[in-house]
């Protein structure tokens, strides 16, 4: 997606490490047209995959996905960090954070993520895919089926893809970067 | 908003304590569709205010912030509940959550919030005004004017919004609930 690269470029911060900072535009400040024109991508890209729910993980992944929700016409349900004590019927897995070095749990109810429920899953980033295997494990858990997932931003160096496509799941990302080598943006195909 | 009272009525479960869980269409699964009249209502009532950019508090308030700032043309920055590594220019504060019985902090780069900024709060819940306080604290800190705090829901039986009328600020909620005493939920003016 043109747009997104573009911003990326002009805005995104390469940090040591492989880290890529877009807090300007996606993970701080968000800029509500662009997050329109990314739900107008997904939507499009998805489409015919006849999705009854998009499923996300707070809070990087809440702006598209509700966006996209609303373009889809289906509803969004995001996976929690933290365990509200009024939570029912609750599903739950362990994902490993990179970035942090540290496990975290997520939690969603059954009662929002149920079998019969065909999911698109919204994520900002992909990177080594921690988090989109909890997913799988969460919607494998409420014995619904997984559709496809999209993300925003894909570092293609740090490998997330393959296992997830090795296990049959279609994934789509807007802006995929190649490398950040020498604090250089390179995004794929170029 | 009345759209907004009906779905409270037919889909709000009260439970002890003054809580109201709006899981299915705001706090866990959201609707979109509701999200977008929402944010229609918040664009019509600060349409004469003058904002330069919307701020909310993860996660709650994302998706109605996030909607808000695309009808208003204005970015949407969120204050977040976790420091991450990348952020710089910190300003924090401290808010006590009256629903988990502890303090917890927020944090927002200057970067995003700074002098000149006129700015627009957003957020689902107006309590007893914890949060709001905090965001005024933050508003402060970074020399940035706050223009207006508007809420999906009010629990006008805890008091959040005396306080902040009291300090010349304008509050607008969408749904006021006046009481919830043996668990009917009840409008005001009703």
């Amino acid at each position: 997606m043109k747009a997104l690269e573009q911003r990326i470029l002009k805005e995104g911060k390469c940090l040591p490490g492989g880290t890529l900072k877009v807090d300007s535009f996606i993970n701080q400040q968000m800029d509500p047209m662009l997050m329109e024109s990314i739900a107008e991508e997904f939507s499009h890209i998805f489409s015919d995959s006849g999705i009854n729910k998009i499923l996300t993980i707070e809070s990087g992944g809440i702006a598209p996905a509700i966006m996209t929700g609303w373009k889809m016409k289906v509803p969004v349900v995001f996976a929690k960090k933290s365990l509200p004590s009024t939570m029912e019927n609750i599903l739950s897995t362990t994902i490993f954070s990179f970035t942090k070095n540290r496990e975290y749990e997520v939690y969603v109810s059954r009662d929002y993520l149920h079998e019969g429920d065909r999911v698109l899953f919204i994520d900002d980033f992909l990177a080594n895919a921690n988090a989109a295997k909890g997913i799988i494990d969460l919607i494998h858990q409420a014995g619904a089926e997984l559709t496809g997932m999209g993300f925003l931003i894909e570092k293609a160096f740090q490998h997330g893809r393959g296992p997830l496509e090795k296990a049959g799941i279609r994934v789509e990302s807007l802006a995929v970067i190649e490398s950040l080598d020498g604090c250089r943006i390179r995004f794929q195909n170029e």
